[in-house]
């Protein structure tokens, strides 16, 4: 089973063209799109975003994740196996978040090499082939190489920081909710935002932060969009 | 087979974590995206978006329909059979158009719990696994108990309303065509709109109104988008 | 394998009534959504851009190929075989060029009609079923039969245009980039544009054109929005 995560866009011509080469390569295996619209060139809030989505990625599965925008330069080509799970792509800072907080993991390079390499979309003629092989033949096909660790990585803190504005203008948080006392006040475009336990608690409109289903502080309103409610621009602080 | 329609963003982070449950749960049933851009927080018009489209799901496929401001509260999660199709979702109203318009209904609260169930999630946590076994092993699993009636229900009339803009900017409203007459002149932000067969009998840039592929009265232009063309915002009236 | 080439949308109501119709006809086929936001009613853009991402569909792949703002109207429509591959769609010059570039190309019209056809969505009525079809038990079911060629095409050549602006802000060419030699300088908006090999090879934010993963030239910049950068509206001309 293959998940996608990626900033090709949901709706761009990108993503077809990775799942032909993924059905060329693994015609069984089912392809689950998770997220194809992390923010472009935003490779830390994108770390932050797949570290708590892979939690839901099954024992076996792979993650083909690619917020690429070194493509073309000296940056390398990894795959990971992290609790059971494989992820691939470049080796930016990407998968670090995930692996750093992952009880086991091992890193590899990548060996194998497509016929043709485009200068700008490993993702279709790299890293699409390999996350195929690793969900089916396996290791040995993609060459994988053992390495000691990765060249790039973040850590396993959480990020204080707004890391994704879903479409309802929800605010997601690289604040993992388990660490954060329910009494705590999020400080954010001037304002003091109190917790409460879901959208139906507060009356419409309302501004508050709440524990979300990735297990991540996220700040909302009733029935209203959040980003809008709080004068909320990319970029902003959190505290 | 499943029918996803919901207000989760087909470009969003939520998609794909339901269909890695449906696949969970029911590995063998195609899914199928019949919208997930339902207008958020707009419960009437969706039930009438989601009566035109039931139409469309053939005997035994099960609807998957969430949109539910109201999750985490005291509404009750319910499964209809409705002309041999089920609509798996919160009993909000959604699903109540398409109940009062079909032949044959049954209604069922839903027994199944899940083992963690997320206080703003219920679409992934409750509803996807309940979607599932209905495609597949059936009502058993799901524990239904017979109900008598839903406990919100908009009634079986047409809405004089857009109830959604597409993305090339036609106006779609609740009202069925067929019980419209071709002679019928629509007004919408003061202006009048007549009937024509379809985009390419009106010179480009004109707005008509036609029956459109659902059954239903809708306002377009040809080669132009009749939103701007008529300078639409949501919640305008029509009559 | 049947490829979806489309306006009907990603995020819209239409193609979820496609892929319904495509399993009810051919429910083994895997479908594969090539790109469903194709500029609406443009109907060259759509035909340079169908002929360079038609290059990826392998060998009796069927491309579901449909912009079509004369729906209902007089326009015909047909199914090309194109080097081992089917085009199906509107005889209004969208498959032309895709045509016109191939070694080999039987045009064939479309003898087959559904049991109901709506005015305004022959995609789902018409071209979803033959397209199935091809995918499948083949030509005889759709019948097919022999036409001597395109009513409407668009011939083989360079359409010096942008056609594509993708959710990078990336600004995709008609101009094969095989034939431009690397030291010709790109004109648009009133900016010259060199080469460069890639995104990495040019300061962060700096405009540079480059063959991109479809051969085509492309206007970008790096971590930054080539269309934002130089001012790009639609409609602009390239020199």
């Amino acid at each position: 089973m293959i998940f996608l995560f990626t900033d090709f866009g949901a709706a761009d011509l990108y993503l077809g063209q990775v799942k032909a080469v993924l059905h060329e390569h693994a015609p069984k295996a089912p392809v689950i799109d998770l997220l194809n619209d992390v923010p472009p060139f935003n490779v830390k809030a994108g770390a932050h975003l797949l570290a708590a989505l892979a939690r839901g990625i099954p024992p076996k599965g792979v993650a083909l994740a690619v917020v690429d925008p070194g493509v073309g330069g000296p940056r390398d080509a990894v795959a990971l196996l992290a609790d059971g799970r494989w992820l691939v792509g470049p080796d930016n800072g990407l998968l670090s978040v995930a692996a750093a907080r992952a009880k086991q993991v091992e890193v590899f390079s990548i060996g194998w090499k497509p016929k043709s390499l485009s200068a700008s979309f490993h993702g279709r003629d790299l890293f699409a082939p390999v996350a195929a092989m690793l969900a089916g033949t396996g290791r040995k096909t993609a060459k994988l190489a053992k390495k000691p660790r990765l060249a790039v990585a973040f850590g396993a803190d959480d990020l204080a920081e707004v890391i994704y504005v879903d479409h309802y203008g929800n605010l997601i948080t690289g604040l993992r909710a388990a660490g954060v006392p329910r009494e705590r006040v999020l400080n954010i475009t001037g304002r003091q935002i109190a917790h409460a336990r879901v959208f139906s608690d507060v009356p419409p409109g309302q501004a508050f932060w709440y524990e979300n289903s990735l297990g991540l502080v996220e700040i909302a309103a009733n029935s209203a969009r959040a980003d809008q409610a709080l004068g909320f621009k990319p970029g902003g602080s959190l505290a």
